[in-house]
């Protein structure tokens, strides 16, 4: 019964149908412009798969631990096994155990998509740098520029690196390596930044490839 | 004695003693990442020049109507005649007639802004999109990527050419300028357009070029 | 009378009627390439304005001191208001009190232009550049390649700094100001250097944008 | 006993201790070119984990199936949960059923790692290519320049939208969704070709950030 | 009469008639990827020239050491003259006398082409780096990513030379010619090292701007 | 004895000792600005080579015709073979037969040479274009931006193309032909238009590389 119940429950949550590309041009509101009210998960039209009973458990968890599920979750939905494989590969990596703090995760999570001009990615994790550090300048100083950030050497060195990272990977060597270790991060620190700094420029793509739209909630977050 | 008063009142505008290059690495917080609390104007320290009735009136408006002066005027302020020059040429573009509604002008702003990652006009200007749309998914968009908005077609080619002023100017032809007629554009609006995206080309090089910091007031405005 | 006279005058400084955009593949002439005569200010067919008197007395020095108008001061001449806007930044910018020569603001002028390859600025300020400096081979360096010429080193510095502000201004921090304090500017000098390296860009771009044409006359000064 | 053995073995595949820096500069061999002779996976120095039994079973399989543990497997040994999630991940995506070939999911692994230059992927996805299609010259092209390659249309809009996606992801709209669904692809495929093209844009900056070094047998295959 | 021979054995050197653009998307083989069989030399249709008695004991020496006339001299044999002047200007710079062996005139080729992306460059050049230092996985390394590449440091300041020479070749500048001769280039190196480097800045771009086709046979070489 | 004479005269064309590297940042002359006086042909300081009687009778030629040697020409004499096998092959490019006029391949050298903001060609060719065409606005144009000039459509495709060719030549495909022949050129003629743009992409990389300099005279020519 319960599963029945949850299974409903996770029908709502499965992709609306994409809008028609050229529902994108739309008509203007009172101020001349369209209001944005995203009313889909993103421009894929896939049906909605069947979750595993962990999967719906974790669905449930997000409801009433944020009062949603990310979006991002949803666009997976429909096919479990991809779900699980992300849903694993995330948690652990933003979420387990490291030498980073869950809000240096989501600074590098927020720089990486700056390069990449991510809208999906900048809403969530920007939120999430909001959140974490209760600074809203902070986030959106890692959405606009991360120069202007006042940070510590080792963070301003991370941020360096998951940068150079993201938009000329091929030029990295050992003394960029060397300049993270001098300023205190250890080798098992250096896989972290780098692991998350690559997902991101996964998920950016993903998302934008999807043009998967983050839920409303994110904008209004520890403003 | 007004005049004694409102004088006084230009020293406090006038900008802080910049920061010193090495401060920019900051101690942590709890968070474990430095608060970031501006206290100062722009990097660049020039001793307040005095400002003509004029500009005293403007500044006391400024005052008045916003509750503050925005940092970008008390940058200027050194030096009357420029100060005069750049209000007059500004509130002539953002303010004065024209084919672009006030709101059309402020989102050229943040787009061209987003494209040069100028911290202070993204936040300025940024602000200034939520407040006159309402809408403060469109002011993100903006900052994040405007690709992701719905808009009109109209608006679309607006934003489209701008971009293209901002990163290869140099290649705009005929075709360029067909492309805004034909959504319905005149050629009076073109030059608009053309203004406020040079003006803005212009106004992120300075800041950044000076290290301009934002009123911290803007990031809490109609979210 | 005299106002009369000043009139009539002044429409005979109004922008052409733009060509039509198919005229831009002409016909070949002797050498089997099109002349490249210009008959027209830019590519907006925009009214011209009434001008203020003063505007009006501006016109005639220049007429008087130059032997023509600059075409982007008929360019802006449709409205009076954007015109002295315009002409009273400018002149305080590039002939106002400043710690570098009007020769050092041509040079940054010619060399951002450069970067933004603006066919009337670097026509314009590339001549300039000769005529100041009295140097021919000085004015081809700023627009080919400015690496190429020999400098003191504070100049060079203020050229690597405007090529810096223009193609990446987002990336200009402490370090960049102090490289320019290091050979020798003032604060008050970064000011200007700023303020005419981001003019430029402003400048390049409405130039482009708008397709505006200089003047015939600047390609044979000082060579 | 079999597990003890297989455990001695775990350490065998454990990542090398990382070459110091100033290795990377070498003496020459006959040729006057040091000889490239990888002996190390990484260049982090991460102490080798504990594998579950089921990670054991794995590097077991690809001893026996391939002849070796890819190094990429043995760079993510140092914590198995990390090696599982990446395993997991990796699974589905590239052998799991979709729309796309295996070959066509290698081939897109090549070009995302031919626009990010990483030598490891480039080398062990470059044999896949090899072997999947029995055409080295496909799988040089891959490497070289994809364009440079016969392709029905449908492969080649695939690689065309992998490549966007990798060096302007935030420019895709729906218009580069409809190229492809007009050349027959669904929007499932869609989803698993943005996944395949986003996970190399992780790997890739991963194994660069790592500098991880593939198997030396990769250059030999299929040729 | 031996006019008549080999002028018959010149037509089976011309290039074969181009492939008409639509072939380029081709029916699928097994694997589902058309077979990458060149059966061309260009994408130009140029009728064979007549060779001189000296470029015809050319392509025989070529023939009888090789095993085949390299299909760049194929594509230059529809004008003897330009055929020569190739044929000159190349053998001076790859084979006559030089502070740099011949291993590194090829290892320039094939970075500058890696560059460039020139799909007939990296092949036959690729081969040649495999040939001339019997190092497979140098030869990858090459048209990969040379950083990945362990080398002396006069090679390796060699390389970043030219890289730099191929993407910014206006921004070097007397340092960098004094890098090159601290590490212990003579100044008739560094004329080598920018002739060759120049060199393939042609041929990458004529080869790509012909679609000029390798012979197949490079693929196998030295693996 | 006229070898004798001519081989003295030879030796005044030697490249000069190459300028001190610190010599660049000089002191200023009344302007405020050094003048830019070129005493060198480059920075390599190569000793003279022995010309062969027909350099001599060359280099005799240029002075007759020109009135001095052109520096490109100097540079290459301190080997008397590499400089035969340069003029061979550029005499035959530039001054051979061809579908294109002289004119026209001057402009694509120039054109070239702006995107590589080779500073020695845009001298040197620029003025041959104002020379060849009797129009100095044509040759400014095809230095500072050639979409500013007015072309028949058929020089406007062939110099996109070489614009293409130099900037992203690993992206150029049938289609790009194609473009070329719909506008009236030949095969051959495509063939001499991608001939002269890869060999301006060589020549300003070597030019740049030594930092070559131009005869002084060619900045007052036609003007």
């Amino acid at each position: 019964m319960a599963r029945k119940s949850s299974k409903s429950n996770v029908l709502s949550y499965a992709p609306k149908k994409a809008a028609h590309p050229a529902e994108k041009t739309a008509a203007p509101s009172d101020s001349g412009v369209p209001r944005q009210d995203d009313a889909r998960v993103m421009a894929l039209d896939l049906p909605p798969g069947t979750l595993s009973p962990a999967m719906q458990a974790y669905f449930q968890k997000c409801q009433e631990k944020l009062g949603f599920v990310p979006n991002v979750l949803l666009a997976y939905a429909f096919d479990n096994a991809k779900l699980e494989a992300f849903a694993a590969f995330y948690n652990d990596l933003m979420l387990g155990a490291s030498g980073l703090s869950k809000l240096e995760r989501e600074m590098i999570a927020v720089v990486v998509s700056s390069q990449n001009r991510c809208y999906y990615c900048l809403t969530a994790h920007g939120a999430a740098v909001r959140v974490y550090s209760g600074d809203p300048a902070l986030g959106e100083m890692m959405v606009m520029n991360y120069r202007a950030a006042k940070l510590t050497r080792k963070q301003r060195a991370m941020l360096d690196f998951v940068v150079k990272m993201t938009i000329e990977s091929y030029a990295i060597e050992d003394e960029d390596r060397e300049a993270l270790r001098r300023v205190g991060w250890t080798d098992r620190d250096i896989w972290d930044i780098a692991a998350v700094a690559g997902f991101f420029n996964m998920s950016n793509r993903v998302a934008s490839a999807t043009d998967m739209r983050p839920n409303a909630v994110y904008h209004g977050q520890s403003r």
